[in-house]
């Protein structure tokens, strides 16, 4: 029996090392280099190719690399039956924490615009934006979105969140459903998506939800390109109802040279870093999973294939 | 008598009415609309043009418009005998520290190479440097720099302060005096510049500095241009011992277009304003040092012509 690791645009041999630092008995393969197709039972992957998952007869389960696993539950060559894990790690969230702290500084320190006037040559002050003067919402309060938004709110930001079920949250205000998206926009204007990438919040950042927020409006993406509907940001920059936009995420990643967003002063780019699963910390959980996939047990982190995270 | 505002180079209206707003019946008057130089018996400054202050024969004191009072102690035409004082205020504080977080943030988030990335149409992640990685050592333990090296603190970072006298700060290592300033600036590589400008601090920011700091170090001036050797920082620079610069204050602002700085990338520029005094909080200490002043009693937050801050 063996272990795959399945991630076409990563360098897996630290992530191999980790493994077996954890455990040098266990076999460890790195996709394409699969000896045996009967004897993988599992696989830890991320943006794997199609037709690849269902080349394991013996396959038990299927871990994400990452937070996210909305990868696998899009492929459709993962068998129905076969259960879906993810990782959850301290330092995934405290990288988190620390990119979107940056963000909301950068945010009200007008740090974009001071780049981009420092490449021109002009020197220009812009008035700085003060805790008090606006409010941060967070669209997802689960692993990732609920501590940041602790964070932030002890940091003293106005913090509000946004969830599928409903919250109580220290100093955070909470809304939840549909029924409450209007209410959670029209109170915020820095909106933050921490999301995961379902049927229901695919294409969620559109104009209908920039309209709402109190403007000017800023946005800021660290969960998936797919939650944005990229030409309405460009819409609702150009209307002047946004003034910028940070994103980290993107539908086509490495994000295309030819893509209109390089061009956009408004939008700043950063090449999905916010948060990078650190192989050491979470070799422990893949091996411990790896072990309860084998004997039948239940998994840790998994992924709810209703729900769709 | 008089209360003379005197910055060339600011809009002092606001200024007149938060004087105003706390003793209508003050005689305020904006330079150069001076209607009797006879009368004028207190005058707050920024930048001020030279020879102005020795034409009000009846001068009580002067007071800076900010927390450094450099720009008083370098004019000649100040007659000796006449006190300045300097404004202090929490929101100079809480903009400092919010400045020097978000400037920390940047350092480890790569922030201004995405930004010129973003220009380029590059996409290329860069390693971040977590809190454990590196020190930070500031320059100054006065009003802005002790609360902002204790807010870092706080906030995990590991935080070394250098000053003139001893100082113990809970978390921060601290050292003081030309005697430890060698193992100061050994120990970091962040190095943070928050000092007054004096005779002894003046040009403390070269090449011998730079050497002196963990490689690659990183230099953030927040305190004055004067304090920087321009050079220096461009050799450092090239030579690689720096990894790159954040200034906010210049020996010539607004920096002229031709300056060498603009053409870094290795240098970020932000246009004096990582703390601006805000006229409405400092009003009521300015009106309260003019009546001292005017009865003779002792200036708060007075400035030691002798030590030269
Ligand atoms: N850019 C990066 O480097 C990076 C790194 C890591 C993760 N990510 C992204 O961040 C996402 C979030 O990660 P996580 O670990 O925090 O996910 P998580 O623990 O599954 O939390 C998801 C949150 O979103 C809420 N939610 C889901 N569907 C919703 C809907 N239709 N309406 C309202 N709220 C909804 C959930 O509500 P309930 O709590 O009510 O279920 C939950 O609070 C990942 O899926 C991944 O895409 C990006
Ligand atoms: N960029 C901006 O927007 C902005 C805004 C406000 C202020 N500033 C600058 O920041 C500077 C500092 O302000 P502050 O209010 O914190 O000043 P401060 O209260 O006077 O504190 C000055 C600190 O520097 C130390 N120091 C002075 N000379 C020294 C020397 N030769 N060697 C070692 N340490 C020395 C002092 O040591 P002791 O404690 O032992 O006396 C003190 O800790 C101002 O002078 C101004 O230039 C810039």
């Amino acid at each position: 029996m063996s272990l795959v690791l399945l991630a076409p645009d990563r360098n897996m041999q630290p992530w191999k090392e980790a493994l077996l630092n954890i455990d040098p008995n266990l076999d460890v393969e790195i996709w394409p280099g699969v000896s045996n197709s009967e004897k993988v039972q599992y696989v830890v992957a991320w943006n794997q190719p199609k037709q690849v998952l269902n080349s394991y007869p013996n396959l038990k389960a299927v871990s994400s690399l990452g937070a996210g696993a909305d990868h696998l539950l899009k492929d459709d060559s993962l068998p129905e039956d076969i259960p879906i894990c993810r990782v959850v790690s301290p330092s995934l969230v405290s990288q988190m924490k620390e990119y979107v702290l940056n963000a909301v500084l950068n945010y009200q320190r007008n740090t974009h615009m001071y780049a981009m006037q420092k490449v021109k040559g002009i020197w220009e002050p812009h008035p700085n934006k003060s805790p008090e003067e606006f409010t941060i919402g967070i669209m997802g309060l689960g692993e990732l979105g609920r501590p940041t938004a602790t964070y932030l709110a002890q940091l003293e930001y106005r913090v509000s969140g946004w969830s599928k079920s409903v919250k109580n949250i220290e100093n955070v205000e909470t809304y939840s459903g549909k029924e409450e998206l209007e209410s959670f926009l029209t109170g915020c204007c820095l909106l933050i998506c921490m999301l995961p990438l379902t049927e229901e919040t695919e294409g969620i950042l559109d104009l209908d939800t920039f309209k709402k927020l109190k403007r000017p409006g800023y946005l800021i993406n660290v969960a998936r390109g797919e939650h944005l509907v990229e030409e309405d940001l460009i819409y609702a920059l150009d209307k002047e109802w946004m003034e910028g936009a940070l994103l980290d995420v993107f539908s086509k990643e490495p994000l295309p040279e030819s893509h209109a967003f390089w061009n956009r002063e408004k939008i700043m780019i950063t090449p999905h870093v916010s948060s990078l699963t650190p192989p050491e910390e979470v070799a422990p959980q893949i091996v411990d999973n790896y072990k309860r996939a084998l004997s039948g047990m239940d998994l840790k982190h998994k992924v709810d294939r209703e729900k769709g995270y």
